[in-house]
């Protein structure tokens, strides 16, 4: 990090410039303008492997340079940071290499498509942490205000000790059967389905906001459409030739009761097929003295229940999470004026900040993702047996 | 059945006078004021061991006798029907007598207290049949008109296939640990907690809206608080003598993860430790064409999404259940005037008594409330043994 | 009154048993049955013009006798109220002659459909009084548990001083065109539209939330389908012989802004052409401290702000107004169990009942009707004087 | 516009930094980043009186030169359109230079803090439009995707002709008495209270989804608390020297009933005392054949009903506009991924690019702003005048 500006600089390398790098890509270019942070961030490279349409998304989304090999801007002085936005089939080699070169690095979820590259990557991390090199997972829905109010609450005692879960995260993109296949239906380049995709923010957003782990899981998966037409633009690994259809290898609903490390039950449900339900990740948790409700399709909203209000006029609070009190909105504009899904990613970029400049390891580590991974895991094993109660091993902490 | 101002009466006797003997006595007083019935029901005897509290129930209540011992209203000419408001664990023993001696039976629900009871009742009941003798469990959440048009709109198709379905049960009366002991958490006297008291009519909600029965489950139970204060007033099977506390033996919560007959997976949850939700026995129906949603807490709202409607317009329609056009509903009031709680009891009595004039069986019959049974039962075995794959039984068919 | 199990009887004799009629024999015959009264009502006679169809009504509704001739009813012993649920032009000759043979009345809102006839209403009310005959305008949504509460949250300071009211009651049962003629519709019969029918609920609801009379108000009428089509059933006061269309003499919607006698400025609105909104009777009132806000189509519902809430955990709380500790609820059911619109009218009863015995005028009084009259008349004669501010006399106060 | 990568650029001067001037810089800065857009804007010039601050803010948001003079911008070449955000009471000065400089202008809301000053802008506008130099005024609100899906829908006559409204704009900032004097609260500075700054919005959106204008008012203001601490950093135009508390000279709440040329009515209110409703803009349009309903504190949900649904069906519809169908939709996130408050910014600078690279006005016209301004001042005559009926002139049509 050179001086500039009367701040440090921090050089990015940003590898992958679809959906999530066109997100990271806004997130890496508003942050500086509404917080005051200790580093300063610099758009610094972008990889792609076609030079062509690496350049052109740099131009659009403001990246300096382009490379069309990440193992390239490991090399490079100027850059600090690797931020990994390819499919999850890659994370594992990149980020370990990343590490070893000394970069700091942030890994979209899901951090790996299994347990064994999860665990290889948290005890890179380890090391590299040992030497100054940090890293983290994208799990971005924490950065929600309305979440990180929850959690604050939670970590306060406000509803005192977690008693019941429930966590859901509800789409319905794939309910129409005449949706072509992609690779997110393909398990060997997405490791699973619903479970994987979404599965995951609803297992680590119950992590966040409880401040625990996973005991034990009973899982159930299910694929309502195993067959789907093939788009024209896509190539599975399952070459499918001039055939009309190809099969979908990944579930399309996971459901689960699992219970936390204190105990305490959970339902679980990931679905693409719910109609009518966009993008609702949605969270419920029950404590001795109260409970929260979060849906992300209000995105601004947290809903609180106190027990201890008096009895005629108690009923859930639904605080608008628009105020200047609450976590990172004073930033942003006056009261009642909401933010978006993208301001996540800028939350996140904050935060990664932060804690690089103090030379804290940012949250979550990637041992927190492996706990994710784990859980996932465990739940697909259960699934495939009965749906016994798998244990989670967890044998790993930050 | 005599002759009275034209219509055949109905002469009924109930036994039990608690919480569900005034609901049960509302709706035989209320039905025949606002619905043109084919039976004239008469509220002949309420039957009660106390003699004086009974027939003080009995003033209070409008039945124009009392009797202090079951067996007697069998043998009365003017007792058409037996109504059983009593607790669970005497069901069986009434209800087959009085089919025995010719009384058709409304049993309030749960139906039994195990499955072994809810088999003879059943057995009882089909034998009763050939003799033109019927019989009901009282789930009276079918009767919400909401939940009515839910059944009537998938059996149109209007939502297509079922594919998935979550249920849920939420209440907070237990989630004060100071709350004292009662009956309903003896196991002996009750049965099951959480599981039998208000999952079965998460249970029953499902069969009755998707038209299917339940293949199998995995469960879990937890009990959160093991001991409670005793009250005074309470007696349990296990004489807690001079002690200030006494144990819980029954479930606080239950969660399962299932499957119906046609493979849909299910979610199901039963707690009565959600602080906040007073009385949400919630249920969201997806299918290939769309998905209904509801809740008890807005018991004259179900929410219904199509799938056809066009794309930069569909959304979940909240529909008033208020309207002529709705079941019910004409009986009652203007467009918009909701009902309450009790207008479930009410429907109960109007539907039973069709059905009698009718000849037929009503619904839900005893081999509704035996399949009900053996999902709980199933679920709680499951929970007896790491949450394992459970199947359910399904011999019987009215 | 005579003695009768203890309890001293209330012969009541109900004029009228239209729709309003079948309520409130609802509520005759239940209030007792849920309610331990000093009272014991009796459903003495019923009144209707029709002899065949007076005593078709009475053996379905539940009252003894039958009288053509509501002058008869005054002459009899065993009647000690007056229950009026005629049309509003005919309610003062009855009233008033009712309490001059020294019977207790209870009137249908509006409780008359001018200003002159409100007076002379009222004037008699107060000479009744005197004498110990009591009197009572039926505007029952003053007894919705959510409405009682928060008069009580008012009155007892939990959102400080008034400051801004909006109440509205929305409709849309003539939003369609094609929807025929009604008496509802004739001025000569009604008084008014939308005004009087629904406007006036919620001037009322204001007068009783706030505890206030209004000032002053500007108002605004419209009649947006002026002419309808005349049903077979309907005989109009303008005869409208073999035509197929007549006039709609009142207004569809009423607008008005209004100040309170403390100043607060009012938004009304009462309309029937509201498309989707099937009852929607709602009231914002905010004070210096907070706010609550009520729609009558969630009616077991209150929400409340209460300012002095910490910053970061502020926001309307959902009560679910079904809880023991709220108002007339105990002697109903369980927690979460909501109630319906006909409770309201059970609700009355009781008041009423409870004011005679303790010889206390009951509220509203025959002055508050008068009020309300005088708000709605002010909001008319703006209307026809290009909305200029029209002040409210209020000389009188029971 | 010189040539720029293929696209013929745009410079922007930005008169004033604060709140607006930094929502204006986040849309400038992102609108090219999301949508391909005919015109490249540059962030050429940042205006602010003193030097340093000014260069601060153009460093932190984004533009790469600063004047301290706004009349030096009309001099330079490479600026092509002028921002300006800077207080109401300037704006006529600077946006009349700025069109005869021949630069383009785009002018926050409110337009002007009179109707002679916005008529003067308004002739200014014409006058400039003939030399294809255009103008634009910034409701932002009119940018959000589920506004612009409303007037969509009225535009394609999905509810028919239009009946009623009902437009509010509530807020509760100024309901704490103690919060200090700002310039807002001072008429010769804003001009007006709640009326100008929120109440404008009602009445543009009002103007906007039902392709109206205003025929005439009768109008009310209030102003709850006259006096109000003045906080150090205050200094209004009446120097309050050392006293302790200064006089608010502006409305806290403005209410008013209205038609529409058509002839419908319209109910507006406007308040910053509404505890509780942070920023509830909301809008109700009823029509012949349906129903929308906004509220900008769920801003990403547009409520539909139609009459033309079945009726059993029916019911207002949530549509989350959320999808690639909807409005501006596309170029962002993925299904459900709601957008914030300043998604509106960037639009706006979307369709002004649109429309000036095809040479069209772009609409709000400073003729809408005109009309606005003379709605709010025909509301505050009404107000002074005993609520009476005003009219509203309307001779400029863009």
């Amino acid at each position: 990090m050179s001086e500039q500006a009367g701040k440090p600089r921090l050089g990015v390398a940003m590898i992958g410039y679809a959906f999530m790098g066109r997100a990271h890509s806004q997130a890496w270019r508003t942050a500086p303008k509404f917080f005051d942070l200790p580093l300063a961030p610099e758009m610094t490279v972008l990889v792609g492997r076609n030079k062509q349409a690496a350049q052109a998304a740099a131009d659009q989304l403001g990246w300096s340079d382009v490379e069309t090999d990440w193992r390239a801007v490991l090399e490079r002085d100027d850059v600090d940071l690797v931020d990994i936005c390819t499919p999850g089939n890659t994370h594992a080699e990149i980020a370990e290499a990343a590490l070893a070169a000394g970069k700091h690095v942030l890994v979209e979820k899901p951090m790996a498509n299994t347990v064994a590259e999860a665990e290889s990557m948290a005890a890179a991390a380890r090391a590299a942490r040992a030497q100054g090199v940090h890293s983290m997972v994208g799990f971005t829905y924490r950065r929600v205000p309305a979440v990180q109010l929850a959690r604050q609450l939670v970590e306060a005692g406000r509803i005192g000790q977690v008693r019941q879960v429930r966590a859901q995260y509800l789409q319905d993109w794939l309910a129409d059967e005449t949706a072509p296949l992609s690779w997110r239906l393909d398990k060997e380049l997405a490791g699973s389905g619903a479970l994987g995709d979404i599965g995951a923010h609803a297992v680590d957003l119950t992590m966040f906001i409880t401040g625990q782990r996973f005991a034990g899981v009973s899982g159930l998966l299910e694929t309502f459409v195993p067959e789907r037409p093939v788009a024209e633009s896509f190539t599975g690994l399952h070459g499918t030739g001039g055939s009309q259809r190809g099969p979908v290898t990944v579930d399309d609903a996971a459901l689960g009761i699992a219970r936390l490390e204190s105990g305490a039950p959970v339902t679980l449900e990931a679905t693409r097929f719910a109609w009518g339900r966009k993008n609702a990740l949605r969270i419920e948790v029950t404590g001795t003295k109260g409970a929260l409700a979060f849906d992300f399709e209000e995105m601004n909203v947290l809903n609180l229940y106190e027990a201890a209000d008096d009895a005629a006029t108690s009923g859930f609070r639904r605080i608008l999470v628009t105020e200047p009190e609450h976590p990172y909105v004073e930033a942003w504009w006056p009261p009642g004026h909401g933010l978006g899904y993208e301001h996540g990613f800028t939350h996140q970029v904050v935060d990664l900040i932060n804690a690089l400049a103090e030379g804290r390891e940012p949250s979550p580590s990637f041992e927190d993702g492996l706990h994710v991974q784990r859980v996932l895991d465990a739940l697909e094993r259960s699934a495939g047996q009965e749906s016994r109660w798998t244990q989670i091993e967890d044998t790993e902490r930050s």
